[in-house]
């Protein structure tokens, strides 16, 4: 060995030697923590021997900003979160294992969210509906849901919304996820030999402009899901392509033959956590309600009015004609606050008074990661 | 409120203060790592400005052994192996992102063994075929690849096994993943009226016990893939079952008719982790060689005489024909020990020294989580 590399090796042996003794240290801390954790899950047993809640999204949402807020680096504020979401989800698991269950086949996006919300000590499931979802986390069969809600180009997923007001679950969280869609073919061909481009509706929509620019005039075919398109190109003779993710893409053994080609480059899509749980303030909170109205003119303007007065900010509003019901409209609105708010309350209580029917869907904290 | 809720309340209050506590330290710390991680990739940088190797399989298997061995608790090792697996991750990242590869479409398995050998701070890419999992890392454009090297059912992967004696690259890691096997169907139907079932041979093979207790006179189709399996039962009429893991059963939207029916409940898989680096050891290593030799009576017999000889443990040994080479036969052998140590230095040696082409594969830490 070289004078050079055994003054490297000595370097390398006091660096790593103060590695292990903070590695010693973390690993000390991360049990502490642990024990402290099963210290509140005892508190809670005692006072509240039936029903304890363990998971409180409110207080894990305040840890994460508090991570985030006076991090200083070297390691990134978002690596850090996610490294303390992971310990947050481990010594969750240790007092109250959760299980939370989304919807397949585009599992994998949605797993993904539930992931990144929970951490991976959780036991996730998938069923094969939204409404399974939503009759497994009422009936207690399973902790938490995971839904998608709204995506940046198509906004919000009706079907979730509608089940909003059959079921009675209340919303305790959610995700944000960026999504990328890709043009993919099962072999690289030019695309003037194309005859044929499947998606799905969202994913359609969603890439638009550059479809309109590249591809004006081959012929779109709308299919129920990313993974059904893919699986048509797989079965195809060559000439078809779908629009779709990095997942499908892998599954199917597709070429992605031009990436990212989604108008927005930020696609995010916007899940919500759904459980039985009334989730306390965390100082930043959203809150979602669902209004059944009779329609007149000037409905909405009137429900938007105690809103401004009180200068609380709605972040979307969805109208969907009701049919089947007593109502004749139903307005989905999420915004800044908690309900347990003075101002939020009195926006309640003021909407309630006309000849409306609310429902609170719950108030939750902001995503953080 | 009560004033049992009052007492409830400063009871968590105190505890959550020192969770708050600790929280701090952690994050104090986790930083600290990162700093130190930066210094020694500057060391590394300093002596060695061209090839400077940031990620060291053999020191990362070392810092997880020692934090399984003194950990008190109440955390389960594997669990808080599991953190520190996902911190070194993101340490590492700061440093040198790293770029890996492995095989779809069955790649949701090989990706979930990427990223347990790895943590999700890697950009992880499949590829279409195993030969290009080995092309991409020994030309370089990827860091890592990952590969399945062999199933507690099935025995070794040949087609691996082949590419190792094609392509320069040295396995740097295993990894070890279980997994179940399923069988599925697009709506439960009673078994009477199933008319096929669709797998990969593997999986046909993995669950023969139960096919034959369970469906002995149903046709069984063996296909590509358990993806294809899966495929193909979401195509059918309903009297069609597939056999797969939780990840093709969500995909597919299929049905969970029957769960765990391999033969074995500890279906491991394993995989190797190729690249072009020399690991050193860690203490407790595989060593991985392929022999070359010219087919007589009692060869393998004088092959394994220099193990037996030194005590040295054979993990595995697998031969093949090697009709398009010089040679007759190709044995694949693992064993206990790094190619450092004397004793295997003796025992290669002693290989070489007869009419036997010896490639070494590489020597790696031992599975640790």
């Amino acid at each position: 060995m070289s004078d050079q590399q055994q003054n490297q090796e000595r370097a390398l042996k006091v660096v790593r030697d103060r590695i292990d003794q903070v590695d010693r240290d973390i690993q000390r801390l991360l049990n502490e923590r642990a024990r402290c954790a099963q210290e509140v899950a005892e508190i809670k047993s005692r006072f509240d021997s039936q029903d304890a809640i363990f998971y409180r999204p409110e207080r894990e949402a305040q840890v994460l900003r508090r991570v985030m807020a006076r991090n200083e680096g070297p390691l990134p504020d978002q690596e850090v979160a996610r490294l303390f979401r992971e310990i947050m989800s481990v010594c969750l698991a240790l007092e109250q294992p959760l299980d939370v269950v989304f919807l397949g086949p585009e599992a994998t996006f949605t797993q993904q969210a539930a992931l990144k919300h929970f951490g991976h000590s959780v036991r996730c499931s998938s069923v094969d509906s939204l409404e399974a979802v939503f009759r497994d986390v009422e009936s207690g069969h399973a902790n938490y849901g995971v839904v998608p809600i709204e995506n940046a180009a198509d906004g919000m997923i009706s079907h979730t919304l509608d089940l909003f007001s059959r079921f009675n679950v209340s919303i305790c969280g959610e995700v944000e996820l960026r999504t990328h869609q890709h043009l993919l073919m099962s072999s690289a061909v030019s695309l003037e030999q194309l005859e044929v481009i499947y998606a799905h509706p969202f994913a359609l929509n969603q890439c638009r402009t550059w479809l309109d620019a590249h591809c004006p005039d081959i012929e779109r075919v709308a299919v129920s899901s990313n993974a059904e398109a893919a699986r048509r190109v797989k079965d195809s003779s060559g000439v078809a392509a779908a629009i779709g993710g990095d997942i499908a893409a892998d599954l199917f053994e597709l070429e992605v033959v031009q990436a990212n080609i989604e108008d927005q480059p930020d696609n995010t899509t916007r899940y919500l956590v759904i459980g039985r749980q009334v989730v306390g303030p965390s100082g930043q909170d959203k809150t979602s309600i669902l209004l059944m109205v009779h329609d007149r003119p000037g409905v909405l303007y009137e429900l938007l009015d105690p809103f401004r007065k009180r200068n609380i900010s709605l972040t979307r509003v969805e109208s969907r004609a009701a049919p089947q019901s007593d109502w004749d409209m139903l307005f989905y609105l999420d915004f800044e606050g908690h309900s347990e708010e003075a101002a939020v309350q009195q926006v309640l209580a003021e909407l309630e008074s006309g000849s409306v029917e609310l429902k609170l869907l719950g108030s939750y904290p902001k995503a953080v990661l």
